[in-house]
């Protein structure tokens, strides 16, 4: 949420990017129209597989109102909600589809009670990318996925140098 | 590494943050002085304790070859690295001082050579901040740390609403 062209660009592409590699299926980016970050996620995923998707310019009430409509729920990772170890389990206990609001210092407070769950990653000040790969690392047990299908381009375990293998 | 003004701030504000919120004791910050970033720092472990220490403008190689003459080691986060999963033990065993390098892409390759373990937080494009954030919480076994001595402003649990203490 509270995505802004151009200040906030590399930071959201690091949220989207995390969120890929730790296993969610997609982002929506709300409020601003951003072809350069969905181009940006596209040609990762085409090259590193798997299906993501990223929606771009969406309005963030309507997304979250949807979701929940849809029998979804909403994790909102805030430094001001209940700690991740004292809350995860309930959460994975939890079948329904997760989409999980991060943004910028200034959460409009209506987010807090749309929320299902209000997770604090640590209850110090840190950043949204890393609370949403730390949160998504706990969701999924901590099982590192390496399965992307359709990849063209995977990255072998290396001591010191570079392994890349192209299959296109 | 790499740090660039003011192209990085933010991610460079990222990653400190995360470092102190996941229990680094300090960051150095190379190549570029940034006094606003060190001030950032300054007044986020001011206000929420502990002993964060910030150095900017140092130069990368001899930093790394000062840590390790003294006995540290060095862990670069590359996604060309060995699987965190597989090395995450041997580095844990080790009770040498620990050097985390990240930075952006383009990472000399002399980096790989003077780090001890090269490590792969996922072999997928990732943000360095949210690498950085889950490979501290991997070495520090998921014990994510709220005991930050001297801690003027202190965050409680809420299911919905915001809850501070400040004790100033």
């Amino acid at each position: 949420m509270g995505h802004r062209i151009p200040r906030d660009q590399r930071v959201t592409t690091h949220v989207c990017l995390t969120a890929r590699a730790l296993g969610a299926d997609g982002v929506y980016v709300s409020d601003a129209h951003d072809s350069q970050l969905a181009d940006t996620l596209r040609k990762v995923t085409e090259d590193f597989g798997g299906n993501f998707t990223v929606e771009t310019g969406v309005p963030w009430r309507s997304t979250i109102t949807r979701w929940k409509n849809s029998g979804g729920t909403i994790v909102h990772l805030t430094v001001y909600g209940n700690p991740l170890p004292r809350i995860i389990g309930e959460i994975r206990r939890s079948d329904s589809d997760k989409l999980i609001v991060v943004g910028s210092e200034k959460m409009p407070g209506e987010v807090f009670h749309l929320a299902d769950w209000n997770v604090a990653v640590t209850h110090q000040p840190i950043s949204e990318v890393s609370a949403l790969g730390i949160f998504l690392d706990w969701f999924f047990k901590h099982r590192l996925r390496e399965d992307f299908p359709g990849a063209k381009v995977r990255i072998l375990p290396s001591d010191r140098g570079k392994r890349i293998v192209r299959s296109d």
